[in-house]
């Protein structure tokens, strides 16, 4: 192609210098909300040492509202919105621009929010294999009018990888499982309280201790197509969500802002660690932090 | 339920008396973007005459950046986001919304851009009946691990209500067709150019060929979830859609973005009209329009 528009994101080939934009990137986080993708970039502007207090950032897609993108350093923060279709096409573009680009090495991580299955609101996720509604390790991608098949694992020295740096947080409960990832947030994922319900709260229990038990740790909407791509694509992939309130008690969100928001920050809390350890800068921080914390 | 927390909304039963804020609505208009979806709501807010600019519309889920409400009147404007996960969650909480607010004879119109098939760009496609990507005129949903078919069928007479609002604009090319529903905005709509493409230019001619021959006159993401759900809670509903290209003659969306402004105005200009002419302003409107013509 003579010029590749990215169109979702408002950049293109001839109309932007991608490789001096982006060249350096090593990680590329997303998630789904625009206002946490922001908070996120501001978060790494801190814990990256750079000069000010990031509240400035800008949004690289700001010529769209479909998506929002922030750089910081080597850190890409991008929105990808709710459900399979919003990061697919997220995605697609994406996953041009590190090409155009001609980024190496790169390691994609989405942070996002769940329902969990038989844990402690709070808790965060690690996935291994993302399922979908049917416990299969599987997506299926429809292309022209055929459905083809396609993986659904993720990279396990990331997950593991994380799964350590998560250990140098006090308090901080997290685990390895798989990750059902439905097309709806009501019917789908077994809720009672959507506009449409044909189903009895025996019904949706039997169907969720079912995924328990193949299991699934955590709901969510768009890991098997982020593992699916990000495989295919040869980018070493992981997907970190913390859960908001156990579907086993309940299908509606009830917590406080206050702790939602605070349960939201775990998973960049953990990605920071993670970022800053593969940066060599973990440690030095670590000091400055102690430090910090002894002198007030 | 003793509350019902509209999650995605930030509005609930008990935090918000609903009724009081909602009851009054007739129209609500539904679009992917939210800047769109602002503009829509100050575009009605000058057509139907009220006072001021309208430039200060607020947004009624500013407590949350999933989605964008605003209301005009007897007019709700609202954001769904991209594809079928991202409008089903939106539709979810809206239909309750309206059931809380005890609104009655709500008409719904989502109102979006689309690629178009053998039509000129720019044209407006009011669609009949929703296809999913195997031309067939239902959507499936998964609840619990079963898949139930709805119907897609969409309301006739408001479709040609509103294709009859269309023959008062000049020079505004509108037809009534059959709308493609994707999950998928490159390989599953046949796209040459996403990040993975696994088909010739040839097969993807063919597919597409195959999708005109069986009535589909434009292709876009949320069409079949949003006929199948109105449909199911007795909404009489509608799709208005621009086409921003012709896929058999290319991929990429090329136009310069002052067109792609004009084109995406034109459903709303339609629908405007409708609602004028539902009030009983029309005619008026009209009227004065033509004052004011006369005395420039």
């Amino acid at each position: 192609m003579d010029e590749d528009i990215l169109y979702h994101l408002d950049l293109g080939t001839k109309t932007h210098n991608l490789p001096a934009m982006f060249g350096d990137i090593k990680f590329v986080c997303v998630g789904g909300s625009a206002n946490r993708m922001k908070a996120f970039a501001q978060f790494m502007h801190k814990e990256l040492g750079f000069e000010g207090d990031g509240k400035d950032v800008k949004d690289i897609c700001a010529g769209t509202d479909r998506y929002s993108m922030y750089k910081v350093g080597p850190v890409l923060s991008v929105s990808h919105g709710m459900g399979i279709p919003s990061i697919s096409i997220m995605l697609h573009e994406l996953i041009k621009l590190l090409h155009h680009a001609k980024c190496r090495g790169v390691t994609i991580i989405r942070i996002g929010t769940s329902g969990g299955l038989g844990i402690e609101p709070g808790s965060v996720v690690i996935t291994d294999t993302a399922l979908d509604s049917f416990f299969k390790p599987q997506f299926e991608q429809i292309i022209l009018d055929n459905v083809v098949v396609r993986s659904t694992e993720l990279d396990k020295d990331l997950a593991e990888e994380l799964l350590n740096c998560s250990k140098e947080i006090h308090d901080f409960p997290t685990m390895i499982g798989h990750t059902m990832c439905t097309y709806d947030f009501y019917e789908g994922q077994g809720r009672l309280d959507g506009a449409l319900c044909s189903f009895s709260s025996e019904k949706k229990l039997e169907y969720l201790k079912r995924a328990y038990n193949a299991g699934v740790r955590n709901i969510e909407m768009e890991s098997t197509v982020f593992a699916a791509m990000c495989g295919l694509c040869g980018l070493k992939a992981a997907v970190v969500c913390v859960t908001l309130l156990n579907r086993l008690e309940g299908d509606q969100i009830t917590i406080p802002h206050e702790v939602l928001l605070e349960y939201q920050q775990r998973p960049q809390q953990l990605i920071s660690i993670f970022i800053k350890k593969r940066l060599g800068l973990h440690n030095q921080n670590n000091l400055l932090d102690n430090a910090f914390f002894l002198s007030n």
